[in-house]
């Protein structure tokens, strides 16, 4: 049983916190660790560092490295360049086909938010024992506590069975991200669960899927598999990332797949897309204000707030609903709901091109 | 004629840029000039910085310096403690008394906003021009532009002349700061002017009044005259002061003299008492946003707010009618309209001792 992190992300949505250079995944905007170091530190007690790999993009290795020493160099696969999630658990498999054949993976985003690790485990553990016996391709899906409109999400079939106590499901369709009126009537009818991006099988199992579904990736992946190994393999890796076309694996494989099974997740998961969502998940005062920094922090008449501000004293007045965060070249002051729209201040920086801030 | 500019306050309103040691006088919050620099340069087209007095707290003595150098250091009179305008006031008519025995002075604020210095310095002409004829006090009243609430107002009596074209009232009544109901009615009726704290007389006339109505004062005044240039007079200063009760010159001389005569000054004024009047008086982008800061500025759905960061880039998204100012060692972020609110954050500051913040 192994473990493949992606760790690819860009998180412009954290700007002025997460940069080009530190994508949220390196930032311990959850507590005092780093989200990267939380989800190694999550998974450890299930699948030791040895058995875990992490793909991430060149330029933030090195951050990586210090962050997570404790996993094995040639455990940090590196991509050249990003192309979404199909390239990036192709490249995992290939490396763990060959290392460990009939290995289980499983795949995790580097930067959620799980609240009962524990549960957390006895469920991907319940997964790989699904995917062991099964050669099918097994996602978790989260259990919704609300009408999200940010995530997508997919609908139960047929129950096929238990194993370690967890129920067992087909997946009978995926949906796209809802409006709000679709998301509610999704929670109503029941048998809808969030699409969490976690997934598992064995890395055969998915190679043959995306041999499949997506040949010309397969194909570019055949030709990294060649040359690992070679004095060739980074030119040939290079050479194969920039000629594949970005592709998610949901949307390149799962939706197409006949043979996905689902468990239910129900372990207090956010996927922190946003400073709204990190507001939600972070411990508030009694007037709903959440500050994380090491000054003094006065809040007169002013609810709903989520401030970060390492150092300073920091004063709210008569204000709410908004999100301050401030770093040392840079100040963002949001209206709490708006925090989507960061990634349009990040990109007027791009256009007016002040590089020094992305 | 002798200008008289009173630089005792503390303006905590201004928190965080104004602070114990910096108040608003000496801060650059209007322009790249700081205020006291603004309202020496003003004057001086008129009266020489020779016949400059300002009278300040020991504290501030030595930034006062460095801002206006033009000023000589015997002109600088410094008060011990803080006890209002009537001893200030008091204080400086003794030094002009007997070093110019007849002199007009001049008495300013420190820290006004004026937008038309010509006609200002016209309005102050006419007014010692008055002085110098009448044995009377002297004050300029504003023509109110709004039922503002937070000014103090004066009713016009009877048209006693004109000097230099100006035309010359008796003072009625005093108002204190009126309800905005009251404001609005002051308008309608016309009559009306603003209390700016700029007054006219000669030494010996105002001196006699506060011998008059503050005899306690005057006692006080009497004794640190007597010590004046002898080895005592540190000593006798610092007692009669410390001995004197703190009162206004409107409240203690002005509201109970039966001879103040008034002037009507339509210059721009200001007496920038807060965060939200400097957004009033600061230009302002298509958006009503001021942004006075060197780093790059982002607004996005953003309206009518203030915002003053020397270096950060600052991005806004959102969000409307916003105080928004960073220090070094500080972030205030306060609903425009509040911001006498502020106080309370000093008080806040001063309560949990976090001193070096005040």
């Amino acid at each position: 049983m192994y473990a493949v992190i992606m760790a690819g992300g860009k998180g412009t949505r954290f700007w002025p916190r997460s940069r080009e250079k530190m994508p949220k995944h390196l930032l311990d905007i959850l507590n005092d660790k780093t989200i990267i170091r939380q989800t190694v530190d999550r998974i450890t007690p299930l699948i030791p560092p040895e058995r875990i790999l992490i793909v991430t993009a060149s330029s933030h290795v090195d951050v990586l490295f210090e962050q997570v020493p404790d996993i094995p160099r040639e455990n940090i696969l590196i991509e050249p360049v990003g192309r979404n999630t199909a390239p990036c658990i192709g490249l995992a498999a290939l490396h763990l086909r060959r290392r460990a054949p009939g290995a289980v993976m499983v795949v995790l985003p580097a930067d959620h938010s799980i609240e009962k690790g524990d549960r957390f485990r006895h469920i991907l553990a319940a997964a790989a024992e699904t995917a062991r016996k099964e050669a099918c391709l097994v996602t978790v899906g989260i259990v919704p506590t609300g009408p999200e409109t940010g995530y997508g999400y997919l609908e139960k079939g047929e129950r096929v069975g238990q194993v370690l106590g967890e129920d067992v499901y087909k997946v009978r369709s995926f949906r796209e991200k809802p409006k709000i009126e679709q998301a509610e009537a999704f929670l109503r009818q029941g048998g809808y669960l969030w699409n969490s991006g976690m997934f598992v099988w064995k890395a055969s199992v998915i190679l043959d899927a995306i041999a499949l579904h997506l040949p010309r990736v397969y194909d570019r992946l055949r030709d990294i598999e060649d040359a690992l190994d070679t004095p060739e393999e980074p030119t040939v890796l290079d050479r194969a990332y920039r000629s594949m076309e970005p592709i998610s694996i949901d949307y390149g494989v799962m939706e197409k797949s006949k043979h996905v099974l689902v468990l239910g997740g129900d372990f207090g998961w956010s996927d922190v897309g946003s400073w709204d969502a990190l507001w939600e998940i972070t411990a508030k005062n009694d007037k709903g204000n959440a500050f994380r920094g090491e000054g003094p922090f006065v809040d007169i008449d002013t609810r709903n707030s989520l401030i970060i501000s390492p150092k300073k004293l920091v004063a709210l007045v008569g204000v709410e609903d908004l999100v301050v965060v401030e770093t040392g070249d840079a100040l963002l002051i949001c209206r709490r709901g708006n925090s989507q729209t960061v990634k349009r201040v990040v990109e007027t920086i791009e256009a007016e091109k002040w590089t020094e801030y992305l």
